[in-house]
């Protein structure tokens, strides 16, 4: 496992990418903003070979990509972005171009689900057999592992689009999703905080309304998860996410459960049960490099 | 595989024991209603009994079990019937007096996590990955299935506690589950639409303006659900889920997606992604035989 690895946290904002072999190991990362797949992904190629020639090459590369995306293997599609509203991205084939110009191995996945591999290995979920990792940023994701595999099924989780309760008399803001309205993602991404309120939401103080509102659509949804799931653990992350909305939305997710799920996880421990990513803002980017390293021969 | 097993469908209105190796090959069954646990588990072990004189010897017992359950093997509750509001049933233990009295192995889980293996094993979820077996009656349960695993965690999935979007101007019913009101539960299991309505479902006739409301509360759970776990098949059963409702949810499913996941499943194909148990009402009792297999040497 010593191998260097690149990793790419291939965002819809922006790309990180690096390469190294863990959280305490990163010999070169750089980040610069999404533009058109061609641009990017130039970019991403350049990166790595012009960090080659001084670090050697790289074993293998994960890529932890905005979605929705082609996770399967044996698809002709394996390694795209597929149906996104992202211009210019639509069916954009993300694995094929860095393969071919880099001449190694590369691993696929969601960006949730890369980084929820970054936190099982180093982070926030070591140890877990079931547990879900959460972004609530520009947009929301979610992903995971249960049983020690990460999640996948028909294509993979799109947890930002689950429907929740929305009291139109208390919140009569119809929802940002451009094909949902006021789903999860609709109602408590970035967008929809910052237009409800017409202001930046990272312009808010910790003391604004918004949190409260935010902080009850982020529980509801957590209940939705657990009762669905049954996760050992729920991670959070996400520039949305800052550290003063984890109490009350814990406390909110203990009041809607009223004791029903009898676990004292969530009754004595909730603190310990809904947790910021122990990788901070690099679990995306190392969760690629986890990706990647599971190409190598161990 | 051809050792005689038993099965124990434990629902909290009926128990079903059989004898048998699979759906072709039932050699016995017997129903009767569920009452004290001394009781129940009594008229249990003598359905076993009475059989094994004329059978011969079960090699091993499945019990899938109304809940929530405890099905942890290395807990020291292993087996119970945890924090049923059931009166009697709370924190009782149905493995234990099983083995003592019968001294075969007993497996254990969900009677929704056992009908999901009944399904995988012969019925409308063979051969699938990633699947969600849902049951809609006096309660609403789910289970299923995840890289072949059967769905555990922290506890065990509550999918019928989900909260969904209820509109009270168009639905003023409060809900019916003693725990959170109106969760999917309190609004679409058999007890709400009989007190909603002021009359037994089981008494409505297909076009009873009930079913509408009924598809639309699935449907939203359903979407809930595939965004959550990205099932490749959802199978619905329970006495609540009759055949005409399929249409109508499998229809609502769609304009709720608005095409977001982008699968020929659920655009072209959703006449076999939302299917009824291809087990019919013995996927329960089937699943537990298929549940006390594992415990057989294969």
């Amino acid at each position: 496992m010593n191998e260097l690895v690149g990793g790419i946290e291939a965002g819809g904002t922006k790309f990180v990418c690096a390469i190294g072999t863990g959280p305490d190991d990163v010999r070169a990362i750089e980040r610069f903003p999404t533009t058109s797949p061609e641009e990017t992904l130039q970019r991403t190629i350049q990166f790595f070979k012009d960090q080659s020639t001084e670090l050697g090459p790289v074993a293998a590369i994960g890529v932890g990509s905005f979605g929705p995306v082609d996770p399967h293997l044996n698809s002709s599609t394996f390694g795209y972005v597929t149906s996104t509203p992202k211009p210019g991205w639509k069916d954009t084939d993300v694995v094929g171009p860095l393969c071919n110009a880099l001449g190694v191995p590369v691993a696929f996945d969601t960006d949730v689900n890369a980084a929820a591999l970054g936190e099982w290995r180093w982070g926030a979920a070591k140890k877990l057999d079931c547990f879900i990792y959460l972004t609530i940023g520009t947009g929301i994701g979610g992903g995971g592992m249960i049983n020690g595999h990460l999640m996948h099924g028909l294509i993979h989780p799109e947890m930002g689009h689950v429907r929740i309760p929305h009291d139109l008399s208390r919140d009569p803001y119809p929802g940002h999703c451009p094909f949902h309205g006021d789903c999860l993602e609709g109602l408590a991404a970035g967008p929809a905080i910052g237009e409800r309120w017409g202001q930046p939401a990272e312009e808010f103080p910790d003391d604004h309304p918004a949190w409260e509102l935010e902080a009850e659509y982020l529980a509801l949804a957590l209940v939705n998860f657990l009762c669905t799931v049954s996760p050992q653990r729920i991670i959070i992350g996400g520039g949305v996410m800052r550290p003063h909305l984890f109490e009350p939305v814990r406390k909110k997710v203990q009041e809607l459960l009223a004791g029903y799920v009898d676990s004292t996880s969530i009754t004595d421990e909730i603190d310990t049960f809904i947790v910021p990513p122990g990788l901070g803002s690099q679990a995306g980017v190392l969760g690629a490099i986890a990706l990647g390293q599971r190409l190598c021969n161990s």
